[in-house]
This record gives structure tokens, C-alpha cells and sequence, in this order.
């Protein structure tokens, strides 16, 4: 079973349509970096359903710790900075990609982190 | 100048790790159709930045009218419906993604259409 998991920071209260619109940017920036690495995953997840699970991180650093825990697990992983023209200041990192990917390696790096 | 327009359905309240995980399948479905049919209009929105928008409708009927506005306008819309495991009803329609697509004509169709 494969999923994607987003991980986004809950600290910096996004509005609604900011928070959808940066975890969009995530998704298809981290299913485009499977698509190259792993085509084959990428089939097999689209034909389980495309899963996806969004959990949070209360602030930067941790989003960066978990990002790089994901990288070092061989997790194809996609870091997004927000362009700041609202709400946030430019160049923020506001959440990443991670996978498509096969489920139990996502939780093992992923799994003590919450539902956003 | 190209965007993506995301479009959710606002009285489903749904919580923010499902309007995350259900605009980014919008986002995503939108993506792939278009690289099929217009891959240069991917090549081009990418190198601009990657532009999307999230606006809101107030239910389903809304959904649905601006969904066909845009097929009928040629845009590649993708329709989501919900699995269904938590929160909403199994086969809820939550949100559609519209392009990448060019600026003038998706605001021609969603312009009245206000931000999430």
C-alpha cells in the first residue's frame, strides 16, 4: 500500500485557501519528483486510490527535522516556501511532500506526527 | 500568464487536513489532464511560479454550475469526491480544479467567485 503524506507547520495559522493552495503546491511537487524517480509507485498509487494524509508540525524547526528524516529514509520529499505576496512573509517555509510512497516507511519516520 | 483555480465547496466545513488532502487531488487530477492535452501550458505556468487560487462556492448545485462553466469554456476541470472513511458522506463532491490554465479565461469564468 502506497500513500503521500503532507506535513505542514500549524504554527503559522494559515487562512483557509493559503493552507489548500501551499499543500496543493506540495503534493504535486512531491508526486512529480516520484514520477521521475519511481514511476512504478506512482502507478500503483494511483490505482489504490491516490491516498493522502496531511499532519502538522508546530513551527519551522521541526518541519525541517522531519523533512530531513524523510530524505535520510529515501523519501522522495519537496520542501515548499510560500512567495509571501499575503499573509506570510516571502520566502516562508510553510510545509513539504512526501512520496507518494510505500505506507509503512512513511510511518515509521511520519507516525508520532498528528492529523492537521 | 497561466494559474491554477482550485474551487471548494465552503458549507461542508470541512476540517483543514480534508480541504488540504482534497485540493491537492483537485490540484493534482487538474495537473495530469493538462499535461496530456496541453503540456506547453504546463512547461509555461511552471516556469512562472506555479500560480494556483483557491476559491470557495456554497454547496453542491454552485459546485457543479462552475465546474460545467468551465468544461464548456475548454478548460480541463478535474471533479473530487470523497471517499469517505472520516467526516463527509462517501461520495461527497467537495472541490474541482481547473488548469493550469490561461489567466483572462479562467477569470472570465470564476472571477465572481471570491477567495477561500
Amino acid at each position: 500500500m502506497y500513500k503521500q503524506t503532507i506535513v505542514v507547520r500549524a504554527d503559522l495559522k494559515m487562512g483557509r485557501g493559503k493552507l489548500a493552495a501551499q499543500s496543493s503546491h506540495a503534493s504535486l511537487s512531491a508526486y512529480k519528483k516520484v514520477s521521475k524517480s519511481n514511476p512504478e509507485i506512482i502507478k500503483a498509487w494511483e490505482m489504490e486510490g491516490q491516498k493522502k494524509v496531511v499532519l502538522k508540525v508546530n513551527g519551522e524547526a521541526e518541519l525541517f527535522e522531519f523533512f530531513q528524516k524523510g530524505k535520510d529514509a529515501g523519501i522522495p520529499c519537496e520542501i515548499i516556501r510560500d512567495a509571501g505576496a499575503t499573509q506570510l512573509e516571502p520566502g516562508t517555509y510553510t510545509c513539504f511532500g512526501a512520496g507518494p510512497w510505500d505506507e509503512k516507511t512513511l510511518d515509521q519516520i511520519f507516525g508520532k506526527l498528528k492529523l492537521l
